[in-house]
């Protein structure tokens, strides 16, 4: 299933990049004058921008048409690093931080206290980033050692739109849950990852039974059925992945935030 | 409410730009040697780029993060009819069209003749990019009456990556759907018009009621679950609007087409 759903993702890449991608060759144009141009050295070739549909696939994973993929395309590795590291993704994150803020501080709250917010945790309030980069940003398959290792380091820095949604819901009197496919034996360590990083309060960090036989999804849909089963009114939901803000009951709005690297089912 | 969602949107925008985006003033740097200085006429300032934060609102609309939207800020204007008149979105379009013809090719059917695949049809089978040209591309509020004259020139071009997978559908053996916000004045025309664009049988066209009042989505909710109780099975359901492919029975799988222009609820 994995390597069949790589394959499909890697079929509709290139199927999408058309003919000239990927059959251009490099065409240099060689001038110069007498012994110069024996003696100067051949030079290196220009690097080749990453495939233009790089970009669409990224807007279709975040618009939930490209699902069930395991790695980022190889030839979109550049796109994916240049993307994450350069202005574009702090800014479409910004863009669905101002929204959700916007939406917010339009409501009229009830003052009676079970309002909350749900907040998945990495790639929506933390970061993995600084792991990210060391492993390919998404290029290669997921590595659950390295990964809780990571974790274990509470190092993870706060993506600071997801901070500063979070800093003004607790103005407005709407209270933070946290909701996370990390499991209950990495509660210590994410309880000191997030004061850390600013995250000093919450109603509720919700983590998974170790061993858990379920999706994402299934789990994170019945801990939002419990929350509302207590009366707990979910004014708001964001996650990076489409499995966190799917499913019944989802929240009175969602909110995908930006992640061109993984998918979770 | 129009006006305050339109508010919103904007407001939005201009926060997601940043400081440098409306600050920054045109720099020039004058030099030139004698007399051709004072009489040479003064440079035209270069067109300003777009604004940077505009594909980031294209992607969060994608993304169904900005929703309830009148029309495009006008500042992105430029961008939206680059990105609609150059490459950009038939290459959105086709990685989504291929991802949905892979999904079908990978079903094992039934072949009981019950399987079908919903298609909305406004921006999605066929184009209204003629009649947005001549109004604004989404910037201009939308008018009922010229878009409804459009309609009934019977003249919308097919988009023609919805066109392939229309055909390979029809060779797989899944029978295509037509679900509209259109009318049933308008189905006369609206049958020509698929018919000569090259849609050529189709198990429904379900338009809606005249004087419905309710939201687009609710009619098509309503009209997936009477075909679901009638037995047929929705393999797959493609809208250009989020309002096409929310609201259970959605189908198996949905895709949402690009669309930078208009929203619809």
């Amino acid at each position: 299933m994995a390597t069949a759903r790589l394959i499909l993702l890697l079929t509709v890449a290139a199927a999408a990049a058309g003919s000239c991608c990927f059959c251009s060759a490099q065409e240099v144009i060689v001038g110069g004058v007498g012994e110069q141009l024996a003696t100067a050295p051949p030079a290196a070739p220009a690097p080749s921008p990453p495939p233009p549909y790089c970009g669409s696939v990224r807007t279709a994973v975040e618009a939930h048409n490209i699902i069930g993929w395991k790695t980022v395309p190889a030839d979109c590795a550049e796109y994916v690093s240049d993307y994450l590291t350069g202005e574009r993704y702090g800014r479409d994150s910004d863009v669905v931080i101002n929204e959700a803020i916007a939406y917010a501080e339009s409501l009229k709250l009830s003052g009676h206290g079970k309002e909350i917010w749900v907040f998945d945790v990495d790639e929506t309030a933390l970061s993995t980033l600084p792991y990210q980069a060391k492993h390919g940003y998404g290029t290669k398959p997921y590595d659950h050692a390295s990964f809780v290792q990571y974790v274990a380091g509470e190092s993870a820095p706060a993506l600071q739109g997801t901070l500063r949604l979070y800093r003004r819901l607790l103005q407005l009197g709407i209270k933070p849950v946290f909701l996370t496919d990390r499991t209950e034996d990495q509660r210590a360590v994410t309880t000191h990852n997030l004061l850390s990083q600013g995250y000093y309060s919450w109603e509720k960090l919700l983590l998974q039974p170790v061993g858990l036989q379920t999706t994402t999804q299934a789990f994170k849909t019945g801990e939002r059925q419990k929350l509302v089963s207590a009366g707990y009114v979910i004014i708001g939901n964001i996650g990076d992945q489409w499995s966190d803000i799917l499913g019944s009951p989802e929240g009175y709005r969602t909110f995908k935030y930006p992640n061109p690297i993984y998918y979770v089912a």
